[in-house]
Formats: structure tokens, sequence, C-alpha cells
């Protein structure tokens, strides 16, 4: 059995405690965090841990503190066998440099305390110093999933930026159509169907194919009239760069 | 059992009788348009027309063409007696009339031909000239889906509207991230997961508390290195605009 300590109490650290629960290949030692009542979402058997010099040994480390906690962290234990693992889609791996073995075990999804997920379907991203700490992650990382893919720092940080695409601006414009609605005494439900869909026919169809829509078509007459009735300054600018940026993707190459 | 004559060979057209092909309480009499290769991908018994001057006699005419063509269609077919009712988002029921009895029938769903669609979960928006053809109209609705709502065509339109910001421009940020990781030898599939589950979060959480990322916390050095990382002037823009949009919405009110 695998011991494992989590560093950290938010999302990610949750997450990666409840999946870890569910198997008995993996056992948490510890979760340590500097405030304990984080932990009131947590269940199930926890030793809980605020002191860093205390913590137990373990096969892994998985620090899943905030990316700017990563580094410091990583420097009060140093000295601890196992290997280090932080779970950061920005940080570098360098940032772990001074422990023996070190890497990344970074599970590429969104994380809400509310929302239940499947690890078995989520990407883990993992990198390490050594063959031996990466095919050692490889082993931790297959046990919650059948996606694991080694990739380097670089790639990983391109991944990082490419996931503020597909979830922090997507959420976002579901936000302004939601004020739409608001505006206008629609339910936002009804929409939550479209959004279902857009997302799932790219699980069949590149999003270029996928592109529909007045912008996709050059309707200048329907933008037109989209953008009149756009009562906030930010969002006509949205609506026009967004679908300039639509138009020029599509271009036919001359 | 009643009688249906779809107007238009297109994706709407297309679901809309195959959904109709699943349940005995419709009978699709007639399948009306210009070009009659388009009917290679229908399947099951069709009758097929493309002279609007032989259109059969129904007790809906449902009208699944270009939003451009509907009121000149609707003008052709004006003595028919039946309900006549246009499934676009954004042209008004207006167009329609001349007729005795009209309406709207909008199906809020983004139609491929590739992807089958559950239609008992598509909201279908209605609108009609008297109340017994919205009573109709409902009825028929009620038959493919379980969300059937009399909405206004003002309101209509704003949904159109909606839909530009949930699935057309949500779909271009996954294009700009498809490209993102195709110029860093990346799986596209890496990020499916996290794409889906951002449409599924909101199912449960409204999308301003689901609001994530650096934009939303503010992490101006995340930020700049994302900007600094982007490589086309447009992808830079948007990015810029859409975490300005994120900050605006998100800040504290004084």
């Amino acid at each position: 059995m695998l011991k494992v300590v989590i560093i950290g109490t938010g999302n990610v650290a949750f997450h990666l405690f409840k999946a870890f629960q569910t198997t008995d290949k993996v056992s948490v030692v510890q979760v340590v965090g500097r405030n304990k009542n984080a932990l009131s979402s947590f269940e199930g058997e926890i030793v809980f841990e605020t002191d860093l010099k205390k913590v137990k040994s373990a096969d892994f480390y998985l620090l899943a503190v905030s990316d700017t906690a990563v580094s410091e962290v990583a420097q009060q234990l140093k000295d601890k066998t196992g290997i280090m693992a932080h779970t950061s889609g920005s940080v570098s791996i360098e940032a772990l440099k001074g422990s023996d073995s070190y890497g990344v075990f970074y599970p590429l999804q969104t994380f809400t305390k509310e929302c239940a997920v499947d690890f078995s379907v989520i990407p883990i991203c993992i990198e390490a110093n050594t063959g031996t700490a990466l095919d050692r992650l490889g082993k931790l990382a297959a046990i919650l999933s059948d996606f694991v893919y080694p990739i380097s720092s670089e790639q990983r940080r391109q991944l990082h930026l490419s996931a503020v695409f597909v979830n922090n601006f997507p959420n976002h414009l579901f936000n302004i159509a939601a004020t739409i609605c608001r505006d206008h005494d629609l339910s936002f439900d009804l929409l939550k169907p479209l959004i279902g869909e857009t997302a799932n026919k790219i699980r069949f169809l590149d999003p270029r194919t996928a592109q529909t829509g007045p912008a996709r078509r050059n309707d200048i007459q329907t933008m037109q009239r989209h953008l009149d009735e756009l009562k906030h300054p930010l969002h006509k600018k949205i609506y026009q760069l967004l679908s300039e940026s639509i138009r020029q993707a599509h271009e036919e190459k001359l």
C-alpha cells in the first residue's frame, strides 16, 4: 500500500483525498494544513497536522498548496525521503529543487467542493527529476486515472493557459448570458442543454468544424442587431472581438 | 395522429424529422425542399416535394428554412389551413403575418447532422398569434420535449443572442486552445474532460459562483505570463478583454 501525505486543504487536496479513499492501494497517512477548520468538509478518518515539522514519513508528498507557496513548503520538506510532487498547472518542476526525488502530479480539471468528480477520466500530467521518480508517480497516477501523460513543465504551462480559454473564459461568457436572461425575465435554465451540447459536440468534432453562428457565416445583419441589443459596453466589445476572431480563423486561405 | 409538413432540409429539419419518427402521435406527411439531394441523410419513408405549390394539407407546417427565407415561404403557404410555425431564434412572429394561424416553434439547441440529440431535454420556445394556436403548438412541442416555454419574440431574440455567448463564442475559445495545443505537441483530448466539467458545473452552480482562474483572483503575475506566452495578437486581445470583464463583473460593490 502506497503511503501519501497531502499538504493543503483546498479543492485539489479535498478531491485527491476523496479519490484516494476509494482505493485500497493508497493510504493517506496525513493531511497537513495551516487551518484545521478547512477540513470540516473532508470526510473519513483524517490524521491532521498543522506543523510542517511534524510531517510523517510517506512514499509521496503531494503539495496541493497555492502556486506561490509551493517553493517555500518544498524547502521545509526537502530532507524527507519519498517523492515530493506539486499539483500546480503553472509552477515549474524546478520549484522543488533541493529534494532528492521530486516531480509534478497535475490533475487537469476544475475542482469545486460541491461537485463530485470521476477521477478515472481526469488526465493526470506527470513530470519528475529522475526516471525512477517518473515511473513511481506514473504508478500512483494510474491508480486514480486511466489517462496519465508525462509532459514537460513548458507543455504544462501551455495546457494551463489553454485551460483558461476552455474553462475560465467560457464560464464568464455563461455569466454574461445569465445577465442577459435575468434582464429579460428568462430562466438561465433554458440555456443549459445548449451549454451541455456545446461541450459534448467537441468530443466528436474538432472545434473548428463545430463552429456555427452569425460570425462563422459572416451574417453582418444579425451581428449588427446583436450589437445594438447589447447594453453593456464591455459585452459589445467582447461580441465584436470574438466575432472578428472567428471570421479571421475561418477565412479561406488565398 | 397529428399531421406535420416540414419545410426545409437543413440540420433543424433533419433532427425534427428524426424526433417525430420516434413517436406515433405525429406523422410527417411531407418534407419540402428545393434540393432532393439534401435528403440523402434522412432515413425512413419520406414523401418529398420540391414545389411549394404542392404542399399537402396538415395540422402543422414547420418552416425550418434560413432566416431570410421565412417570410417569403410563409407568403406562398398563407392560404393553407393548419398552423404555420417557423423554427428560428431570431425571426419575429410577424414574419408569418397573413396566415390565419401562425407561430413559432423554436428548439433551443445546436444541431449537427453527425450528433444525435435527445429532444426530450431540449427547451422548445413557442409563440402564436392566437390562444388556440399557442395551445396546439404547445401540445405538439410537449410530444417531443419535457421543457416547453411560451415566450415572446423579444425574449426569443435575447435568447438567441445569449446562445451566441454560450455556444458560438465558447466553441471558438475551444478552437484557440486547440491551436495552442497543436503548437506545443499536446493532444486536445487532454482538455476535453475540463470542457465537459465546465459545462456540467453550471447545472448546479450559477456561473458567477463557478468563476475561477487568474482574472477572478486578480493574479496579475499569472495573467502577465499568459499574455507573454500568447503568440497571436488577437488571442492576446481576447485574453485581456475577457480578463478585464471578469474583473469588473466580480468587483466588490462599495
